[in-house]
Order: C-alpha cells, then structure tokens, then sequence
C-alpha cells in the first residue's frame, strides 16, 4: 500500500546534521546549543534519579513541575494558569504539538499554517486526516523578506472546516515576533468561530532589544481557546532531554490528556524532578536568556558584516537569516550543500518551511547558539566566500 | 465540539494508583517496579549527562544503542535485525504502538484486537479514523479463564479492509504467552494478505517454567510483516524512563520513522548512552530478568493459596490474575475499589481491558513487581478477607 505520508522524507536538520559530520563542517544548522546545560540540573536530575524517581510519573506530569510552570507563567506573563486541570508535560514540545493536532482536529478538516513554518506542523496535520493551509507571511508593504503575518489574508482563507490557527512567536526560522497588533488581530479573526488557536512558543524567553515576549497567555480571549506548547530544550540548553508543556484552557486540557495518555503516556521522570527544583531555585536562569543570546546575536551579526553574507533582523529566537544572494545565484538547498560540502560550514535552507517556497529567495539560516569559538571557526570560513 | 475520543477517560491505572494513594494502601496495581534501577544503569546514565550528551541525538536513536538492541536481538532470538534501517528508538513501547499505527492504518481500514488488551490500543487506531475489532481470547474448550487465542475466530472477523492484527505476548493483564502453534496460526492467517502484524512485547525477558519467548523476530514470514515493540522500563525496573523501541523490516520502519519524526522526533539521549552501555556490558541482566520474577511468582502464589483469592496460573509477566468469587460478588470494578479502601489493597479490574467485558467474571489484576515486604504487607490484609 501507498505511504500516508508521500511528501514527507528526513527532516532537513538531521539531513543538513549528517552531511556536517560528514564534511566535518562547523554545525550551524539544527538547532541545539554547544554549551552546557546549567550545573544544578543536572545536579537535581542525578539526585532524582538516585532518590528513586525512576517510575511511572503521573501522566499529566509531576505535581511540582506543573505547580513550578504555573508559578512561573504568572512570574513573566501576570497570569497563572491551573496546575491540576490546566498544565500538562509533554516528551518535548513536538510531542505536544501533535497532541494538540490530533485532539481537536478531525479529518475532513481544515489548519492554517504560515509559511515559513517549521516542519512537524503539517505532517501531525495530515496524519489526523485534515488538510494544512498554507499562508504564506510578508505583509504587504513589508519588503522582500518580511515575515509579518498578513492577517486579512488569513481571514480570507477561513472556512468553516477551519479548526485551527497556528502560530509561532518567536518564529523559526525567522526570528520575527507576533506584537501586541497582531494579538488583536487574532483575537478579532477568531471572534464568534470555534477555531482553536496553537502557539508554538519555545523561543518564549529569547526575545531581544528590550522587547517582551507577546504570548497568548496574556491574552483572556486568545489563551481561552489556545493550546499555547513550550519546551525547557531551548530555555536551558538541553534539546536532548525532550521536556515539553502544554498551557490550555480545562476543557482543551482534558481533550489534549486523552491523546497525550495514549501517545507517550508520561515523560522521563528524573528531569520532570530537576526542572521542578531548577525553575523554582533559579528563576533568573530565564530573565537572564534573552540578554545572554542577544550579546551573542550582536557579536555574530558584526562578524557576518565582515563576510559577503547579509544579515537580517532578529527579534528573538536563535537563528540569523543570511541573503546569500551577493554570493550565490544557487537555489537554498544547492546553497546550504555547497556552503557544508565545500566551505565547511552547515546551514539550513529555508524551502523546507514552505509548501511552496518563494522563487528566488536566496536566504539560509544559521544558528548562533553556540560557543564563540564555534561561531568565530565558522566565520572565519564564511569569510572565504 | 465533541470529543474526538468519547469513550476515553482517566485511564484505570492512573485512577487506581490515586485511590492507593488516597487511602495509603498497598499499591499492586499499576504495573512497576517498586525495587531499584540496577545501579550501572544509573551511573552510566550520569556519565553520559555529564560528558555532554544532552542535544539532540539522532531521530532514529544513537547508533550504539540500535546497534546494542541488534546485537540482543540475535543473542536473544538467533536473528539480526539492521541496525540502520530496522530498529526504531522510541519514548517508551506506547509512543512505539502509536507510531506503528498511524504509520499504516488508515481512515475506515480496521485493526483486530484480542480482549481482552492493553487500554492504549483503540484509542491509537481510532484517532487514526480506523475501527477497533474486538475478538475476545479463550479458545473452545480453554475454561473459564483461558486467555488462548482462538485462531478460527480471528479469521471469520477480517475483511478486505483489515489493515493490522494487534498481538501481546507474555499477556498484559493475563500473563498467557503465545507458542509456536500459535505463530503457525498467525502465519497460515496473514499469508496472501497485506494485513500488518504489531507485536507488543514488552514482558519478552519475563517467562517462566522454563518456556522460551516466541518472538515474531524468531519467525521471517510474521518479522517480515510486523512491528515488534518492546521497552526498556519492564526489563530495567524504570518504567518512568520512558525509552523503548520498534523492530520492523526497512520498509515499515521508514513508514513507522515518519510518524516518529513528528510526533517526538527523538528521545531522552543521556538514557540512550546509558541502555547502549548497559546492554552490552551486562547481558546476563535479563537472562536472569525470568529466574528472578519466578521466584517472585511462586512465593506470591503461595501466600495467595492462603488468602480467599484463588490464583490463575502466569506463564509470563509480572502480573497475577485472582479469582475472587469466593470474596464477593461485587463486579470487578467496584470489587477493586473495595478492596484499596476498605482492605488497602489496590488491584486493577478486568473489564477496562475489554470492549466486552464478559459478564460475571471475578477476576482482579495484582502487581508482584514489588519487594517481598510489599508483597507480605498486600498479603496480611489480603488474608482478612
Ligand atoms: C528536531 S531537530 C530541529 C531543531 C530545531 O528546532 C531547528 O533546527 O529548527
Ligand atoms: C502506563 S500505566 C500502566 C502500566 C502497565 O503497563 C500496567 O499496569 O498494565
């Protein structure tokens, strides 16, 4: 029998990780940090784990680390969400990306999506029987590379099989952030519809230039019918651990355990105890992120000026996007080989965010958490070009 | 809306393991251990942290652990999956049955059930858009509580829109293990079909009186159809770990990796390096892993023998079923709450198992996965029945 999924192959980041072991390239690809994860987690996950935390944790996750969340979203953000019926833990956020998807979403149904957008969102879709529609981002007005939402385009993709919104603040690959405007214009979209809105907010504390991070929890009316999905991999330096949550409103919260209980059932129980110490004892660990990775984004954007790649704004996250178009006339997958193969350094091409890139976009992305004797190696290289 | 999964609810062992709780009772329902992690497992799990592992390991999982789960493999069962494109590093044997369903069973296809089975089956195949049949177990002739596959009926019940056959074996609740015979059966079934077999095979090293583990792996008609899952939580006392893994020819592999992709894209490295260390330094950890729960078995039994509850026999796995008739005529979920709070004993009833609960079956599920104090404390006030 045919594939249910035809158009789905190796994600691009372990395709673009493979090829720099390969050509022993500078890994400025997938994103994950070089660097440490902070001392006392894994001080508390090895006390966990020798405390004897090694069960089954409960399935919506440990009482600690949901009250531990919830503390801490009201810390940010001014509002504190339930932790019993409201905060559920995920094996990472793509876990609870594809939770969400598959509790509300019925086939036959229909999700927006803005393209770019990063590629597990579509498959969960299709997999649930419903059909991803593509919109893709640049307001009118916006210039070439602009990645503000157009949301009367969106309005105008509604159907009445929408089911559901997604959006991703701050964005992958781009970096552009979702400000107080667009929350009301979601909030207006989705006014007097049933359509379910998912925030993919893992970037939530890498936001830079003194801006605050807008997310749906502050919003009433948007975070009353939102699954707002974030992780503790980029928050503390620790992708490998695959610690996720899901802020939702009860009833949206009851629909996402039914999937969550049968998916992967609960998460690593010795992390769930280290996160539960950590985000209690070192809040600071996340005040402290943004202002981390902005001093990185500015070191790294200087050096890029010093090579023939452009470098665009980022808001937040930790990707730089490079036009590449002074170097380069090749399309961004031919790009991002060429650059790994030949230069020794790894990119990830933007067309795999898209369902139909846009022709002659010469931009790639380069992730810059990483060590600056990472970034100044791969630099020095890019300074070849 | 309405729920996309009506029938879900808290699953039994999650209400079970709160009553315990509530009412400080001795907890033999849910199935885990309540003994230590083998200490190597612990400190190879601390290294791997602290060398670094902590970023993303490869989708598929780290290839010294799909390597070391081959090599068991053939140690084990006499054959060798590939590494590369056969075995599937998962978060845990549910996320693994999940994947495997959703990677081939479509919407209006149908998937054969044994009941009674493990509560995650039909909740996968349903937000698949698939239908669960139910075939109850006990063959002609097999008595009251037998939990023998009864072959012939299993065929009456496929159509041409069959797309999987779902088996266990050593049983979850009922410890019966399927034999050679019935692997013939199985295969004299699918042959000429493309129906897919899933083999749920988490209890592998647990088997008793000397029997082998019939595998699907020792047999290439069913490998070559079948995703084998099994876990590392049952043979390693770490249910809470969460890691275990899917055995299927290249071809369904690719298919399982694309749903695996998605959903959680991979799973917690530091575990990983640790199972990859494990495995090969101490294969003698679960060729003893059915000397040990035998003794467990027998003296358990031989308490029970002087409690009211009559025990049915357990070829394999660490739960005991009881026949309760001679306690009460309570029905199997209020004789279960009877027993956690006015007795302090918690045990998981039969009929969550089944579609169909049988009417009039007296049996409970107890959990000897415990210390023997545990085991003795259950027993005292088992007695006072
Ligand atoms: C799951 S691998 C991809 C990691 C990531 O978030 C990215 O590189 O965009
Ligand atoms: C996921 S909780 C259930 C554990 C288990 O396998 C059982 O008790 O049957």
């Amino acid at each position: 029998p045919p594939t249910k999924l035809p158009r789905v192959g190796t994600t691009i980041f372990s395709v673009m990780s493979q090829l720099a072991t390969e050509h022993r390239a500078v890994n400025l690809g997938q994103g994950f940090p070089d660097f440490a994860v902070p001392p006392r987690l894994v001080e508390e996950l090895d006390r966990a784990m020798r405390a004897g935390h090694n069960q089954y944790p409960p399935m919506t996750g440990i009482p600690a680390l949901r009250r531990a969340i919830a503390a801490k979203t009201e810390r940010c953000y001014g509002w504190r969400p339930d932790a019993d019926a409201e905060v559920t833990v995920t094996s990472g956020a793509s876990e609870a990306i594809f939770d969400a998807v598959h509790a509300v979403v019925r086939a036959g149904e229909e999700v927006i999506v803005l393209d770019p957008c990063y590629d597990c969102y579509e498959p969960a879709i299709e997999l649930a029987g419903a059909t991803a529609v593509h919109v893709p981002l640049g307001a009118p007005g916006g210039g070439p590379a602009s990645f503000a939402p157009d949301w009367d385009r969106v309005r105008a993709t509604i159907t009445p099989r929408t089911r559901m919104l997604m959006i991703n603040s701050p964005h992958n690959p781009s970096g552009a952030t979702l400000g107080a405007g667009d929350m009301a214009a979601i909030a207006g979209l989705l006014a007097g519809t049933d359509i379910v809105l998912l925030a993919d907010e893992v970037y939530e504390h890498i936001v830079f230039d003194g801006a605050r991070h807008e997310t749906v929890l502050r919003y009433p009316e948007l975070r009353e019918r939102a699954f707002v999905v974030s992780s503790f991999g980029k928050t503390y330096h620790c992708t490998g651990w695959k610690l996720g949550y899901c802020i939702a409103p009860p009833a949206l919260s009851a629909e996402f355990r039914k999937v969550h209980q049968y998916n992967t059932f609960c998460s690593f129980a010795p992390a769930q105890h280290a996160f539960a110490a950590m985000i209690d004892a070192e809040p600071e660990h996340y005040e402290r992120l943004g202002t981390f990775y902005e001093a990185k984004r500015d070191r790294f954007r200087a050096q890029l000026l010093t090579t023939k790649l452009q470098p665009l704004p980022v808001p937040g996250g930790y990707f730089q996007l490079v036009d590449y178009s002074a170097v380069s006339d090749l399309d961004d997958l031919a790009f991002c080989r060429w650059l790994t193969v030949e230069h020794g350094v790894a990119a990830i091409p933007l067309s795999p965010f898209y369902r139909t890139p846009p022709a002659g976009q010469r931009l790639a992305r380069l992730c810059f958490a990483k060590n600056e004797a990472t970034l100044d190696a791969a630099i020095e290289r890019l300074q070849k070009l």
